[in-house]
C-alpha cells in the first residue's frame, strides 16, 4: 500500500506560508506557540505518516515522542502536549476549527467555491487538463475526471462516472454512475453544516485489477489515503468512507457500507447490506455474512453474522433458541 | 420552514378550469356535487396547508370544520363528508383515480411525457431557462437543473447532479451523482404501474448551509414540501422520501432511508443504514444508532438502537441476555 | 416472460468458430473431447433455455438427458458428464476459466476494452447507432443508451440514466441516475479481480408500465435475462442482481437488494432495506416487511419479517418475548 502522494497535484497551495506567518495570520485563535525551527509549510500529516515540512494536528492527551522532527509543527489543544519538548508547537483552543481555518487558508480543495479543475471536453467527458490518463485506458461518456487523477493501463471507466482526487492502477474497472474521491463525512458534531466541513485533502488509491460496481461512493481520505487493494471485487451501491483500507482480494457485496478508517485484511468476503463501525480492524481471510453489523475487531479467519456480529455458529444457535422460546 | 411556494413555477397549468367545468369534464367518475361558490382552480392543498383557489382531496371519515372556505373545493369518496355543510364539495368513487385524472388534467408535471424544462446547455450542464441560479453559485459538469429550481448564494452543485422541482438556499453543497426533487413513491397499492403513479407536484426545499452527499435521492413532496433544515449533514446514498421534514442540524449517516412524511426534530443524529416507518415523529436531540429500524414516534432526547428500535440501554441488555441464553 | 433475444444485437460475434476449431484454439485447457456433429458456434445456453448452435457449460455431477441435441455442445469439468452419451462434449479442468476464455474469444462485450457502442450525440444524450428507440419515447439529458437497446412507446428515460444491454417495453419510466444492464457480480471466488470477471452476456428486459426509481442498479443476466414484469413499482436505490426474475405487479421499496437468480412471483410487496439470499423462490402475493433478510423460499400469500425472515406473527411474538425476558 502506498502512503505518500503529491498532495499539491490534487490540492494546489493557495499561498506560501511559514510557521511564523501562520502564527501572525491566525493570531485570533492561537493561545501560545513555540517555534524553534521555522519552515515553509508544504503539507499536513496524520499521526500515521509524517510528511516533510508539515503540520500535525493532535488532540491526544499524551505527547508523542517521534514527533520531534525539525520539519514538523504540532498544533494541539492540549496543554500537556504544548508543554512537551517539541521543536515546533502551537496551542489552540478549538482544534477542529483551527484545522478548518488553516487548511482552507493553505490549500485549494474540492469543496471550495474557488477551486477549478480546468476541464477539457473530450469524447463526451470532462477531463481536467491536470489529469494523467493512460493511452490504453478507456473512458465512457458523461464522465468527469478531476485535477491530478491518474488512470493506469487498460483501465475501463464506464459512463457517468465522477473521479476526483484519485489514483487508479491498471486493469481497474469503474462502473456506471459511481463516484470516486468524494468528500469524506468529516466535521465536528457540535458544529454542523456545509461551511464547517473539515477540509478533506486526501485521496483514493485503487490498485491494479480491482472492479468497482455501479452507483458506489468512495470518499477520499481526510489527510491520507482511502485504499482499495489489488484484485478487489466491489458490487453495486457500496459506500466506502474516508480512510478505509481494503487489502487485496476483498469481495464486498452490494449495498454494504464501511465506515471511516476501518482496516480490512486480505482475502475478506463481505455479504450484502453489511455495515461496520468506524476505526475497527478486520483480520485476514474473514467472512462476514450478509446484513451483518460489525462493531468490533475480528480475528483472522473468523466467520461472523448478525448485529452486533458474532461467530456465525453462535448466531445460528441463537436463532434456533429464539424459535424454541417462542413456543414455550 | 416555509410552507408556501409557487407551484406553477415548477408545474405549469395545462388549462384554465373552474369548478363547474371540472364537474362537466369529469362527469364519468363524479357521483354528486354541491358548488356554492364557483372559482377558477389555481392549486391543490393537503390538509396541512390550505392554498387559495384550491382543491382538497380527503378520504378521512369525519368532516373537517376548517375547510369551509369560499375558495376551497373538497373532493371526497366519503358520503359523510359530502353531506357536511361545505361550500364546495364533490363526491367521487375512487379518490386516488380522481386525484390522478384531475391533476394530470390541470398541471404539466415531470412524469408527463409532454412536460418540457426548456434546457439551455451552459458550461457542460443543462439548465432550464426557467431556473434561477445565483451568480455566486457554482455548478459542475453534466448536471441537469430543471424548471423553477432556485439555487442560492455560494451554493456548490458538484458533477452529474440532477435537481428538479427544488429550492436551495445559500451555502448548500450537493455532491456528485445525487438526485434532488425526484418523483415520490406514491400510488394506490391496488393499481400498480408507471401510468397510475399519483402525480407528485410538490417540491424539495433545502435550507442554508446543508451538505448532501453523493448518490442520494431526495423525493419531492406530493403536494407540499420535502424539507431539509439549516446546517444538515447528509452522508452518501441516503434516501429521503416524499414529504419528509428534517429539522435543523440533522446528521444522517450513509445508506439511511427515511420513509414518506416522517418528521424529524432539530439536532437529531442518525447512524448509517437506519430505516424509518412512514408518518412517524422523531423528537428533538434524538440519537439513533446505526442499522436501527425506527417504527414509532420517539421522545425528545431519546437514544435508540435495534429493530424495532428501543432505548439503547435496553437493546444492549437484551444482547447480553441473548448471549447468556445461548449457553444454557 | 420472454426467454429468447438476439444476443448478437448486444454482443457482436468477434470471430466465426466451429467446434473443431474451438478444440484447436483452446488446446491448452481442454482435457478431452467428442464431437459427433460439428457446427458453427452461434450462441451460449444456460440449463434453463437452450439456444440453437450453442455451448452449454455444466458443472453438475449428473448428466442431463435433454441435452442430446445436434446443435448443442456440452463443456464440463466432470468426467461423469463427459462419459455420458452426448453428441458433442468437451472436458476441461477449470470450468470458470474455460467459460471466460471461450466467451471472451467469441463475443465482444461491455467489459471488453475493445467494445464499441458507436454513440451519436443526440439532444444532450449519447445514443448508440445500434439502439432502437420509439419515436414516442422521451430521453432526458446526459443519458447513455448502448448498443442493441430497445425502448418502447411512451417510455420516459429521465436524466443521467445509463441503459445498456436491455429491452424496455412501453410506458416504462426510468428515473435519474439509474443504471440498467450493468455487469453482474459473477466470478470465481477463488480468482478475484476485474480481468477474471465472468463475461456477462445476458440482458435486462423491463416489461410494460414498470416504474424504476432513482439511483437503482439493475444488472443484466449472465447468459439469460434479468426480468422485470409488467406494472412493477421500484423505489430508489434498489439493487437487482443478475438473472433476477420479478413477476408482474411487484412493489419494491427503497434500498432493497435482490441477489442473483432470485425468482419473485406476481403481486409481491417488499419493504425498504430488505435483502434476499441468492437463488431462492418467492411465491405469489407475498408481503415482506421492511429490513427483512429473506434466506429461504416463501410460500404463496405468506407475510414475513425479520432476519432470517419468518412469519410476521411469529416475529412479533418473538419481540414481545424478548422484551419480557429483559426484565426477568
Amino acid at each position: 500500500m502506498i502512503k505518500n502522494f503529491s498532495r499539491t497535484e490534487f490540492f494546489p497551495i493557495k499561498q506560501k506560508l511559514d510557521l511564523n506567518n501562520l502564527i501572525k495570520d491566525f493570531d485570533d485563535f492561537i493561545v501560545d506557540s513555540k517555534i524553534k525551527k521555522n519552515f515553509e509549510i508544504k503539507d499536513v500529516s496524520s499521526l500515521d505518516f509524517f510528511r516533510k515540512s508539515s503540520l500535525v494536528f493532535i488532540s491526544s492527551d499524551s505527547h508523542i515522542k517521534n514527533l520531534q522532527s525539525d520539519d514538523l509543527c504540532i498544533i494541539t489543544n492540549k496543554k500537556s502536549n504544548f508543554n512537551f519538548d517539541y521543536n515546533n508547537v502551537i496551542l489552540v483552543n478549538d482544534l477542529s476549527e483551527s484545522y478548518n481555518s488553516i487548511i482552507n487558508h493553505l490549500f485549494y480543495h474540492e469543496d471550495d467555491i474557488s477551486f477549478s479543475d480546468d476541464f477539457i471536453f473530450t469524447n463526451g467527458s470532462h477531463i481536467s487538463k491536470y489529469a494523467k490518463i493512460s493511452d490504453n485506458a478507456k473512458i465512457g461518456k458523461n464522465c468527469v475526471i478531476g485535477r491530478g487523477v491518474e488512470i493506469g493501463n487498460n483501465s475501463i471507466i464506464k459512463h457517468n462516472v465522477v473521479i476526483k482526487n484519485s489514483i487508479l492502477g491498471s486493469n481497474v474497472v469503474i462502473s456506471d454512475n459511481t463516484s470516486i474521491g468524494t468528500t469524506g463525512f468529516g466535521f465536528d458534531f457540535k458544529k454542523r453544516g456545509a461551511v464547517f466541513l473539515n477540509p478533506q485533502i486526501g485521496i483514493v488509491y485503487i490498485d491494479n485489477n480491482s472492479h468497482i460496481g455501479s452507483s458506489c461512493t468512495i470518499d477520499r481520505g481526510k489527510i491520507d489515503i482511502t485504499y482499495i487493494g489489488k484484485n478487489c471485487m466491489i458490487d453495486n451501491l457500496v459506500h466506502l468512507a474516508h480512510n478505509v483500507i481494503l487489502s487485496d482480494n476483498a469481495c464486498i457485496a452490494a449495498q454494504t457500507g464501511i465506515s471511516g478508517s476501518v482496516f480490512i485484511g486480505p482475502n475478506v468476503t463481505v455479504g450484502g447490506q453489511s455495515g461496520f463501525s468506524g476505526h475497527i480492524k478486520i483480520g485476514r481471510n474473514v467472512t462476514i455474512a450478509a446484513k451483518s453489523g460489525v462493531t468490533k475487531n475480528l480475528d483472522d479467519y473468523s466467520t461472523v453474522a448478525g448485529f452486533p456480529a458474532t461467530d456465525i455458529k453462535v448466531w445460528k444457535k441463537n436463532i434456533i433458541n429464539e424459535r424454541k422460546n417462542r413456543y414455550k
